[in-house]
């Protein structure tokens, strides 16, 4: 049972820290400080997860990213792209409604939450 | 950029449905009830994604299900396993910690945020 849990507790985070990224980097940030960001509220992510996921969605054109030097050494900052942005927005929305959607089921009766929408 | 958003909506629902799954058989159902009272809260799944799902989950101990004649039809009734109780507890735990963490990204600054943790 303990590890189907922890299966489903890791496919609820991934789409969920996609966002978190994705979110997080309105404002230029590199790995090192968005890493720390990101645990400092509650979302640990490791370091071999988070480097390929920002590949990732920069190659999907998600995120831009140059290289530029601070402290003397050389630091690969990423950003939001603008279509990275209309997509998080979409996705917030997702999130949302999903959001709404599990508190009706949580709460709520069927019938008075179909009649709600 | 259309492929990626609907890649990362499949991604973020996933781990939301399994959630809104196994709340929603807190109470036994069979299939067609489970999935229609899913849709009528805006979480649409297909049939040939939910019936591996219920079997996943039962196989993993989380449901328990068994068949019963209603209207002269052999149906199988779905419901939570009382280790699915514990499990649908600490992913709901899981959910709203991540609903706190993106909220604090998305509208509070990360030094305040971190200092209410």
């Amino acid at each position: 049972m303990l590890e189907s849990f922890n299966n489903l507790r890791l496919e609820l985070r991934r789409g969920c820290l996609v966002l978190a990224v994705l979110a997080q980097l309105r404002s230029e940030q590199y790995g090192y400080v968005l890493r720390k960001a990101l645990s400092d509220q509650g979302l640990e992510i490791d370091e071999n997860t988070l480097y390929p996921l920002l590949r990732r969605l920069e190659s999907q054109g998600l995120l831009v990213s140059h290289w530029r030097e601070e402290e003397k050494r050389n630091k690969r900052f990423y950003r939001l792209s603008p279509a990275g942005e209309e997509v998080l927005a979409s996705l917030l929305d997702e999130w949302r409604g999903m959001n709404l959607a599990l508190e009706k089921i949580l709460h709520g009766g069927t019938i008075l939450a179909a009649k709600e929408n």
